[in-house]
């Protein structure tokens, strides 16, 4: 028998219309080519891992080729829908789906098990253009800036260290089994972030991101002791709505991080210290709290967050926990965002069950409709499988943005050489696919988080990389995200060595100035910020954005080597300026050279 | 044949005189008294090793024993004397020599080996009254009290902790192989001793004893790094000339812990990191440093003290060395003095050479005649072999006064019962006994350093024992020293618990109110600073001292049982006074009972 030869690219609208995620409701044309008149059905699998076998419409094709098609209605298939096609050839019998790095676009042929396409169905949302045109500063409040006269300590907690000086390196201070023994803080607070907010719209962000604030006993507040309070190192209540008004007012928002996985286990719900007046869980089972945590073995051992004693799990849909944090009137979501937050990251988003987090978005949009929901997920969010169970986020009752962690990963990859353009390009592309645009648009794109390595270290200090990763950050969709720091060129390892303190009056000023241009440069073009992605590429290191709004392009052109590269064998043509350098860049003419490790953000003139 | 009897007790005049140490070119007279007409001979061991067999002179007693007499001219004999007796009768051959506990008084025979009695001949030496009938109150600096306003700390290190509290609990920051990780501070320091000078008094100490100041990078400063600095934490060279100063208006010395084993390794002697501007052994042999230290291995192995790598040890007799250190004109010794210094403690003395502690001795005495030499040691220090070398301590040349660490160990374990009243005696009469009695007037009678656990701790927290040892401590020769917090009641293990910072207004005041009472007592009473000292015991648990001077006599008497005492059958008689009470005790009359725990001190009435 002769070879099937098959012919589909789900990025490719002549195969699969519209591109990407679909809005529940819609219709998805699927087509596939075969050079041979055969049986082809689609297998649709939806969100519940029910499959439906759909015969698909032959057509016969000019080159002598066939075309089978097939409409999918996507009403009630809300959620992942995955696909791929069987091929009947009279007893033979063969499946195309996704290639094996499950990128989608083109895919491959198996003889059993095909990896299924994926394709998301959402329902509409629209997040609040301030979030998705925006640019978010990241603040670890303890390391940014202590606002306070003579760098007095706020209110130094009993059994706990203070760094001699702001410079110091900062370190754990662990037992032989690597628990925390006291907790070691530098003394940045409100105050400090009120005082620096000029200089964080002089960078260009117009939201801040704070890590946990909220009255605990660590550094970094993932341990929440009292979500009614601000921790007493970081200032109060009304510095925290000071802050907000004084931002708002800046066109600055604050979106915080919540910690709804865990407490602490030194907090007036669990009280293991008896630090509290509260009873808590761990002091009784009368306790109102007691409901909220998951007792193995009462009181001693619980559940809790990657078995760290001092973080213990809870209970999200118990009534009483959702209740407190998020339903009822005054409720701790409610308290904070009427003091100012304009939103929330969902710390640990693979932790919540699905339902908190659903509930969780309606009742802030109910407080806010302006606000946002961001959760903290590593891989794909759009067929996330966590604790061997595939989580809803992405299909419109749920986040507005992720952690854009797989697009940090592809950046530093390409950048340091160590994939391709072309693999760059496929890598973005799949995402780009996946997500609702709203979402993509809206994704919180990172290149270090106080739970990474700080971008230059990675980068082994190479400014010249930095500036590459810094450049695809603000040229790509999905709001660009700043760790404080970053932009002064500190450096760190690991946890804590990426929580140092900023360095004022110390920051490196080439970097700094690279970032204000870039900034600026993506605040400034409209095409950046809600232009769709078009990625192409030349040889293994030019890679190519081209964003595309309202009938404006920015081609975006990046060499990822030591090598000068040639341009006039790109098909462009035109005479473009260069937003970045302002030369201009003539295409028709000879020797439209890229230096090494240089780029062009280019816009046509005519 | 029948058995040869023996009396000999080296602690009664009649057998041995003069009692205890001799002066150089006194004579002493030796005694035994033997049940048979035998030839008993003196074996004579001068310090070196060398030993003489003396004849003694026979005398018959109208008892039918047998005198042996001899007189020992001490010229030339300088040092520690050690004899024993050797009696021969026909082919019986048998020794006389000390108990095997060695602590003098009644001995014991030998058949062979015997232990031999020690005395030491000793140069006269005088130690300056403001010493010998004082009270010392030691201090840790970085512990005590921070002097500034809002509790400012001076000039934090880079790169070290502060606790965030001052009644936080000390802690090392340490790396898996104990090695420490940061230095940890509470910012006390010497504007905090100015302020607190009037409490001192008040309290009845006129000497301070500081643990080091100068400049090092740890928070006991045993690991100097510049011997001509006080360090930036504790404050400067000004404030310590005014501390001297403002200390000596008000009638209280300072004394000055001298580290001379060993440098700090981050010094501008060594110089491991870099952190002086001198060229430091470390960095080059051609340092001027250099001939200071011992390299095993240039420049990564050195020895160090106690194998602690940052502290290399130093050759004290090196030219340079002893130049700096004492003898040049404004070597580091007389720099201080003239700041205002009043003396000495030589740490680890054990460590040091003879000469070094002879050398110092004689400079600090040509700058001031009135100062003071204490050494740190943890025996008897008469007959301390270290390293496997007997010690030059207490023969004029070198110390004015030990750590009665022996003294510690007898009082705790007689007030907690572990020893009865008659050991008691014995080892105290035996330090009595042994040391020159200048010395022994003037030894520095701890019952706690930074080097012990909190008394308070060693007594369970039982303050009735507290009493009796601070009775026992306050009525003793030698001069007591209170480790500061003692007396306001802190507890405290090991290092670093016993390194607590000064409660201030949250002092125990019941046992600060002893404290007062009992160092009042002391220092009201000549007979308790001059006076000789007798020891008794009734049973095991009543201890008696009597201290003698001009005629006036002063009984103490203890209970270190829960028992009441009957005290009648003790031999006294008359009416006395209890200093501490104020009652009057009437041995003629019946029923002088002693509560359980409790004590007189008795004054004679009539």
């Amino acid at each position: 028998m002769d070879k099937i030869e098959v012919i589909y690219n789900s990025q490719d609208k002549s195969f699969k219309k519209p591109f990407g995620a679909v809005e529940i409701g819609k219709f998805i044309k699927i087509s596939i080519v075969v050079n041979k008149d055969i049986l082809v059905a689609l297998e649709l699998i939806n969100f519940n891992d029910k499959s439906d076998l759909l015969e698909m419409k032959k057509e016969y094709l000019n080159d002598g080729n066939y075309k089978y098609s097939i409409e999918v209605d996507t009403s009630n298939k809300i959620g992942l829908l995955r696909y791929y096609f069987i091929l009947i050839d009279g007893y033979r019998r063969i499946y195309y789906g996704n290639n094996d790095e499950k990128l989608g676009g083109v895919g491959q042929v198996y003889n059993n098990d095909p990896v299924p396409y994926e394709v998301v169905v959402y329902e509409k949302t629209e997040t609040p253009n301030w979030y998705k045109e925006g640019i978010i500063y990241q603040i670890f409040v303890d390391r940014f800036c202590n606002g306070n006269e003579d760098n007095k300590i706020n209110a130094p907690k009993k059994n706990s260290f203070l760094y001699a000086t702001w410079d110091d390196d900062p370190m754990y201070i662990k037992d032989n089994m690597g628990r925390i023994l006291r907790w070691d803080f530098y003394g940045g607070n409100l105050k400090g972030i009120i005082k620096k907010l000029d200089y964080i719209k002089s960078l260009g962000a117009n939201i801040i991101y704070l890590t946990p604030i909220f009255k605990s006993s660590s550094c970094h507040k993932y341990d929440v002791g009292d979500y009614e309070i601000i921790d007493e190192m970081f200032g109060t209540n009304e510095e925290f709505s000071k802050l907000c008004n004084i931002a708002r007012s800046k066109g600055i928002r604050i979106i915080l991080d919540g910690v709804f996985s865990n407490t602490g286990s030194d907090s007036k719900y669990f009280n293991k210290y008896g630090n509290y007046d509260e009873v808590g869980a761990y002091q009784s089972p009368n306790s109102e709290f007691y409901k909220w945590y998951r007792f193995i073995n009462y009181p001693y051992q619980y559940e809790s967050w990657w078995g760290i004693d001092n973080r213990p799990n809870v209970n999200e849909l118990e009534d009483s926990y959702l209740d407190y944090m998020v339903n009822k009137k005054g409720s701790i979501i409610e308290k904070w965002m009427k003091l100012g937050a304009s939103g929330w990251r969902l710390n640990v988003a693979d932790e919540l069950p699905d339902k908190f987090i659903e509930i969780f978005k309606k009742r802030m949009k109910e407080i806010d409709s302006d606000s946002v929901l961001i959760g903290e997920v590593w891989d794909d969010a759009s067929n996330k499988i966590s604790y061997s169970k595939r989580r809803k986020y992405l299909f419109g009752k749920e986040l507005d943005s992720v952690t854009n962690y797989p697009l940090r990963e592809y950046l530093i990859n390409f950048v340091k050489g160590y994939i391709d353009s072309e693999k760059f390009k496929k890598r973005v592309m799949s995402l780009y696919e996946n997500y609702p645009r709203e979402i993509f648009n809206s994704n919180m794109n990172i290149i270090g988080t106080h739970d990474t390595e700080r971008i230059l270290t990675v980068l082994d200090g190479k400014f010249h990389l930095l500036k590459l990763i810094l450049v695809l950050q603000m040229t790509l969709p999905g709001v660009p995200t700043i760790y404080y720091g970053d932009e002064a060129g500190l450096k760190g390892g690991k946890d804590p060595e990426n929580r140092k303190s900023y360095p004022w009056n110390n920051e490196n000023k080439e970097i700094m100035r690279f970032y204000l241009k870039i900034i600026n440069l993506r605040n400034n073009e409209e095409v950046l910020k809600k232009g769709n992605l078009k990625m192409f590429h030349m040889d293994q290191n030019i890679c190519i954005l081209k964003r595309t709004y309202e009938g404006k392009n920015i081609i975006i052109i990046i060499n990822n080597s030591p090598l000068h590269k040639n341009l006039n064998k790109l098909e462009f043509e035109g005479v473009y300026k260069d937003l970045f350098s302002n030369k201009i860049i003539d295409f028709d003419k000879n020797d439209i050279n890229l230096l090494p490790y240089d780029f062009f953000i280019l816009s046509k003139l005519r």
